[in-house]
């Protein structure tokens, strides 16, 4: 993994710094190294793909997957995301994570710990079938490991009817912020509750679908 | 509350079924009221707003805020985002809550719990100091009531340095799925388990700052 973020950053392929990928705001929050990138991608469950439609633009939110450096996501092949997507058109596709209110002495102070990542590509889709169902086993591996395998497998009428999309990461950069509010000393005996209220997705107990009638177990919860 | 959706309804004024606004994919999860658009907005911590810099379209992760009729979102004068979206050009603002993994026999039939509301529009800026801390004061009492009071108050040149925008939530709809998965009867003695995994954003204990020596209550959490 080292390896290959130092051939990636030596190659510059990132676009670190580049004029459009930088991050701007607070620059010491950002970064641009692919661990960073892709482990806010893998901890974030969905993201939202910006697009232009009809000139106009359009934030879709839609559930993504890495393998290596690619990105996927995917969706009914009748969907107007997709298939403006699928054109090759440029898209933004940013995966965030809230981890914590933080709360300072000031309203000015007060901010979020988050995590987040922004990618910028031009999409394409994926027509072979066998590629498909390769794609989207890796999908629901990365949540429920094992699972695919126990399904009734997809027909080809089914792939048909999915569209899976694909760019790589090549350009794209993270913003994380951690730790509590940053109050000017100044501020620090101002009589309130300072500090982060943690957030964090939880995953609760499976509910047995009302027309579940097999004896399999309930899956493993899985990580987030 | 109920009134104003007929009298929305009745005006036109949210664009329902519009050319634009209009769901396309699985209509029957679609939903244009006012009172199911603000439930989600409302219920969502965060939001992506879309938008267009330099002919690219870019997903921006934010914080926003719903005060009536009007959605707001704020953040430092510096950045592009917002001198972008102070322009008065095109907006989409979406905020996803996802409620759960969906899992059925196929693959195909898996699908996610969520509640998505995409609103269309042109933004603001709120130039007015007054005006501007007013609405700075909504945003906190919507996750901390009365904490606002108990604060450092602003200062003209923090108020300066932040920049509010807002649009009013007219061009609209809302996306929600609930309940189990749907899988052909012909499926449903695939001995593979099937149902809901349930996902919620948890509120955890508060953590003091580290530089925090005031005896101040932590506050009580917010309910997410």
């Amino acid at each position: 993994m080292k390896k290959k973020a130092e051939r990636l950053a030596r190659s510059g392929r990132r676009n670190a710094g580049g004029s459009f990928t930088k991050v701007r705001r607070l620059p010491k929050r950002g970064a641009y190294d692919p661990e960073t990138i892709y482990s806010v991608l893998d901890a974030a469950l969905y993201c939202h793909v910006a697009h232009i439609i009809e000139k106009r633009p359009v934030a879709t939110p839609t559930l993504h997957w890495r393998h290596g450096n690619q990105l996927y996501w995917h969706g009914s092949a009748a969907s107007r995301m997709l298939k403006a997507n699928s054109t090759g058109a440029a898209v933004c596709l940013t995966a965030t994570l809230v981890d914590g209110f933080v709360l300072a002495r000031s309203g000015f102070n007060h901010s979020m710990n988050y995590r987040s990542a922004m990618c910028f590509g031009h999409p394409k889709e994926i027509t072979d079938n066998a590629a498909k169902a390769l794609a989207l086993e890796h999908f629901l591996e990365r949540w429920f490991p094992g699972r695919w395998a126990t399904l009734r497998p997809p027909t080809r009428k089914e792939l048909a009817a999915t569209r899976v999309l694909t760019m790589p990461i090549d350009e794209a950069s993270a913003k994380i912020r951690t730790g509590g509010p940053h109050d000017p000393e100044k501020d620090v005996d101002w009589p309130v509750w300072a500090g982060v209220v943690p957030l964090h997705l939880e995953v609760r107990a499976p509910v047995p679908a009302e027309d579940y009638r097999a004896t399999a177990a309930a899956p493993a919860l899985p990580r987030i």
